[in-house]
């Protein structure tokens, strides 16, 4: 009889609290549909400034204005956290084609890839190995490739739900493709562009030498997916084209940025540390505003939207604006280093790095008890069609924080139209939905409530 | 032990069966996802025809051109449904200003609404009286309505999450302003568009004058959303300002049209009818590409992917391209009129008429036993992160159908960019994106292989 009282007053207070986190979820979805500031930042981020390659002019504007709009949103703290970071810069536009016959071209858009060296002044003009991914290399061997420049042209796999799967099972090509091919005595690398849709853009991101002695680098260029498509044509009907292509980007020496940092001081636990971002800076051909100006600027609005809700975090919580995501994750890499030093505790990051399309929940790397207290929230989210909760990667420049006890999430937006902008020109404005922005954002404020009130529960066994 | 040992067996069969429903619903996407025609046949209707306002050329063409594209899937039988429908002509452009002072005037984005009358040659020039809807006409009384303009401005509630909700809950002031401010003498009346958006799109849409004599009926059109805050903004300054409109839209006589049908003749069954279907005509301002081109594809998809894929239906799968859903249903009605004459027993529709966007589940009008045996394939859908299911309206050319026995579906896409698009100039066909147009043929075709297999509940026990 007493043990179902007891009971009864359990579900009530159950009852009860769920009620108060559905009342706090819905204020914060209500003020950010009605009342966000994400699509005004994202908008000064993208239309203002513009893309946000690190040691670029552009990505210190956007230091200097996210810290500004931190300011004014009276945290208890705004920092700059400096970091050193790579200056690749792409210098003149790129410019490549195909001969079938001498005086026949047809140009091809490309751009170089993020990293990569320079042609000779001349650029280079070789015949082309079309190749599956870098597996063909050695069934290929020496002779095959030797002065010639290789093309990837492995397509993404359609038929993957989740295009972040398709583009994983892809990307090595775009990463190591050079280093590989150098090996062969390729003189140059050519790579389709990680790309769903057939389109003339060309999309570029970072790629790595390895260990490659700095002689023996070879220049590499993403394709559109369209040239790939007519370049692989044209070399079924006749394998000994030419291609020629030229780029003259370069690495300088690293220089100073920033990671911006705002901090509301915890009311109860200042000593645990929940953060909460995305990285500012972007590459150089659009504007960066899916990647990652959408998560810099939903993650602004998590910390607002918890003030004006009236929520005071228990523990204290940070939006981290990294620097240096693309092309090096400095700034992913610094801001954890620096945790480490000052012996801070994070529970809790979560990233939003997947385009501000409209949320479907979050990918998380935790504990088994800390995913179990999570899917307990699951429902509290259902209003908002938000059903997605697996675990699972998080984000890159969280990722150096992972440590027993804390909990690294990644908000998960739809996917299906993200790799049609992803590193290219068309990543712009007018591609990013202000609502579908606002519910990212509302879906963020709503899980660091939930985490900042109930708290992870391995640290506190830890702790215990 | 028995019982056990049968248990055991059941669950095998279930678990064999589960297998069977997976591959299959995997074949569907797959199929979909590299040789969809839905984004083929789309291109075509949107940009090769455009707007196919019913009565008009265009949908004449879209008749045309589907029967054309249904005649080469090798189906059992394709044919055209003969269906009267009205004929409203736009007429030239619209024009609008407001006049702060006398020669000193400011142009408005309007457009007049479908089956809406024409203003005077000359136009009205009026006063104009801002209400936040119908309600409002009563406690303003006949005295400060006559002789004006009624300007309806409620905007749609910005903290719905479903689009619709915050449709449904505005769209009185489209359908029935014009009637309800006639009755107190108001002498045209201008809404504010179905938008959630700030921009200068005036969207269209139908619109009904009831039992109003024809000589007491006054011109109606939508403003786009800015027009509306600016007049809005304008008349809080100076309630002594002057609208004025002009437009010449007119009711033709009805004429001749068709439903587009195809059939496959079901194998066990064939006297049980299953449908799935979008509308062939569309609002004339755009090309109709939402709206509904992309469920007429994504329907007739349905019954390719199906043969594509292996399945031969046990039941009568019918597609069908409804005629006159925005302004009358006439399509729709004839349909059910049709079938109830033939004494067809229609088991199943499933309409697609949300917006070719992200798929995120459906939406059931059914019994209580047949949600249940839904919910139980649920899980089915969830690798391609289809996760709604929820029991509400289906679609409004299959609610005609609508009897003891039946399950109606309607698919829910994502609909947060929907109402950007909606009846206005850019619901355009570069703003679907092909993946998320065959992610919607697939989950709605995967929907009919489940319910042509295990059959709807209901109709099985009525038959019984």
């Amino acid at each position: 009889m007493k043990k179902t009282l007891l009971l009864c007053l359990l579900m009530g207070t159950f009852a009860f609290s769920q009620t108060e986190d559905e009342k706090q979820l819905k204020a914060i979805y209500d003020t950010a549909l009605t009342n966000g500031k994400a699509y005004d930042w994202l908008n000064h981020l993208s239309n203002q400034i513009g893309g946000r390659l690190s040691g670029s002019v552009e990505a210190q504007q956007a230091v200097e204005y996210t810290k500004g709009q931190l300011d004014s949103l009276n945290l208890d703290r705004v920092w700059l956290q400096p970091v050193m970071v790579p200056k690749w810069v792409r210098g003149a536009p790129e410019f490549a084609y195909f001969e079938t016959k001498p005086g026949l071209t047809t140009n091809v858009p490309i751009c170089a890839l993020g990293g990569s060296v320079a042609t000779p002044d001349v650029g280079i003009k070789a015949s082309v190995i079309e190749v599956q991914g870098i597996e063909d290399l050695e069934k290929l061997g020496r002779d095959k490739i030797e002065g010639k420049i290789v093309f990837y042209n492995r397509p993404m796999d359609p038929t993957q739900i989740s295009t972040f799967s398709a583009y994983s099972s892809c990307v090595d090509q775009r990463y190591s493709g050079a280093a590989e091919a150098g090996k062969y005595g390729a003189l140059g690398v050519i790579v389709r562009s990680m790309n769903l849709r057939l389109d003339d853009f060309p999309h570029t991101g970072s790629m790595s030498y390895g260990d490659t002695p700095v002689n023996d680098r070879i220049p590499a260029a993403a394709i559109s997916t369209k040239g790939a498509e007519l370049l692989s044509t044209t070399l079924a009907l006749n394998p000994d084209i030419k291609f020629y292509f030229k780029q003259n980007c370069k690495q300088l020496p690293d220089v100073e940025s920033y990671n911006v940092i705002g901090e509301i001081r915890g009311s109860e636990y200042p000593n645990e540390v929940m953060i909460v971002g995305g990285h500012l800076d972007s590459w150089d051909l659009g504007d960066g505003s899916h990647d990652d100006g959408a998560g810099c600027v939903q993650s602004m609005d998590v910390l607002r939207l918890l003030k004006e809700t009236g929520y005071k975090p228990k523990r204290t919580l940070r939006v981290v604006l990294f620097m240096n995501e693309e092309n090096g994750l400095r700034g992913g890499r610094k801001y954890a280093e620096v945790a480490k030093q000052k012996n801070e505790k994070h529970v809790f990051a979560l990233e939003s790095d997947a385009g501000g399309f409209t949320p479907r929940g979050f990918s998380f790397d935790c504990s088994e008890e800390d995913f179990e207290q999570i899917l307990g929230w699951k429902e509290l989210f259902e209003p908002y069609l938000i059903h997605l909760f697996v675990k699972g990667g998080s984000g890159a420049d969280i990722g150096p924080l992972k440590d027993e006890g804390i909990v690294l999430a990644g908000l998960r937006p739809d996917s299906q139209r993200y790799f049609d902008h992803h590193h290219a020109e068309n990543d712009t404005f007018e591609h990013v939905n202000q609502r579908e922005l606002e519910l990212g954002a509302a879906t963020m404020a709503s899980l660091v409530y939930l985490m900042d009130k109930y708290g992870p529960v391995l640290t506190k066994k830890i702790k215990g």
